[in-house]
């Protein structure tokens, strides 16, 4: 019987900033290498695209992406798995819900605030890496406590999720 | 040939304070008067409920909610029609969609900021309604020019929306 | 308070042939007659644009559709109001619970189809309306006892509906 | 860059007669044989069940499930990754549209024949494996040329995909 691994879900903006996108390049990496599921958006664009990349350079890494289109949409090329909703923007739900944890890569545009607060309405663990000042004001105002975190880096990142959110690192047997 | 009836949809938190509440009420009443649906997340709670039961003191009302469950579920007494989606919380992304101008009563929980997110992801002309100061600056920042409005009280939203957005009144023919 | 106006769902073919289209404006005009809300796809083809452009023809008629698509895509003329979900043939799904009971024009293609198979998952009651034998042979090993129900002609399905189904007539008060 | 894993998605009832049971648990181990993702509705019972035990008897297999629920709902102990949609039977869309092949063991209930419908409607190849005579003749009758096929047990079903539908047998690298 398998223990179903750690799903880190990985948000931001599909057209973000230079060092957002590093940012989730490198916290791809760290995730797989912590033995968990990296799951994103699964565009071929922005955040998703970095996080899956950034992930497949670890040996033995699972990507999963929640397309909001069917097969006929783009994909990013770093999937293992292509999870095709058909429902368009209904799958911010989805990607949260099945995240353990969500972290926000930059809350640049309206479809990451979204998802922000569908994470806070459905009590995912919710981490912003690197967020700009009134999106930080606007969530801390908005959270139940012990729900939203706040992190600088990618490291910092994943030292909270190991630490104080208690995730356990995962490994194939 | 009939005519489509324009469709205002209010949101706001299913607990909300007491004047955001009264405001809802007033806002329903005012929407019904100028002949446009009155849509919502048609639970029998809060902002929901009250801006239902505001349009249904008007005769000839139309009221219309998009509830989270199938029709097991509790349904505000002051809909005219429900709308069981099953989806849960991905019905916000329907409440947006079917409405030509979204009104945020308030900002005051993650359900309701989801919607005005997805409102200006979507290109749904939106307005904030006596919105704290927090969420005022986040959205602000967030929205593409010209998307997002704000409002003091209900006669401001409607005098918005019937003037700088254009939305006709409507009557039965 | 209002009483909640009574919901027929008429699925159908986009594409379907005349007989089942003449059914499917007739049905329309009498579920219309009868004060009922009448319930579509949405779309501005086959059954669905048919049984809404029969419930038109009837002053006071109230017809609702839930598109596949936002407000970007192609609307029956025959509306008053439009759901727009974005959520594709996930709709199907919404129609069928927001339907007191589902009528099938036809089961000519695998979309009428699986709205019926999910009507019979959900506990609506459905009536198939002059259904070939291939599809009423099916559904009726599938169905649970009493859920199931067929019809020749349009009559004949409004008389199942307020007699042995004991839906009532509505006006508007 | 990864390539794609192929994906299987294995439908069927909840409460399935013993023969189609131990076809579905033959199958999901033969497609993890192969290489390929064994995907399923994630739940605790039944076919979905039994074909996620069947792959994960295979080393280096992966199952996913797309629940119907959020994690607070009943999960299949044979997933290594849940994607938790929310969305309840709406899902079943996701099922359809994420699976290379479609392959009903058995269409003994109504959610599966929905299944079998949509991805009909969605134009993905689909099995039916030991239908019954009704249900062989429906969906005959639904289906455009080349997207159904029949086979009668989980060997003559994996035959069918690697030849006929062309499906690549997958390994890690």
């Amino acid at each position: 019987m398998p223990q179903r691994r750690p799903v880190i879900g990985v948000m931001g903006a599909s057209a973000p900033g230079a060092a957002a996108l590093e940012a989730a390049h490198h916290l791809g990496r760290l995730a797989a290498q912590a033995g968990w599921v990296v799951l994103t958006g699964g565009r071929p664009a922005g955040i998703m695209d970095a996080a899956c990349a950034g992930a497949k350079s670890v040996p033995g890494s699972l990507t999963i992406g929640i397309l909001p289109t069917g097969p006929e949409g783009p994909v990013s090329a770093h999937l293992d798995v292509a999870v095709f909703t058909g429902v368009n923007e209904a799958r911010n739900v989805i990607n949260v819900l099945s995240s353990d944890v969500v972290v926000a890569c930059g809350v640049e545009g309206p479809g990451t605030a979204s998802e922000v607060a569908l994470a806070l309405k459905l009590d995912r663990p919710t981490i912003l890496l690197a967020a700009a000042p009134a999106a930080s004001a606007f969530f801390r105002e908005l959270a139940e406590p012990g729900l939203l975190h706040e992190a600088q880096s990618p490291e910092g990142a994943v030292e909270l999720i190991e630490g104080r959110l208690g995730l356990p690192r995962w490994a194939a047997r």
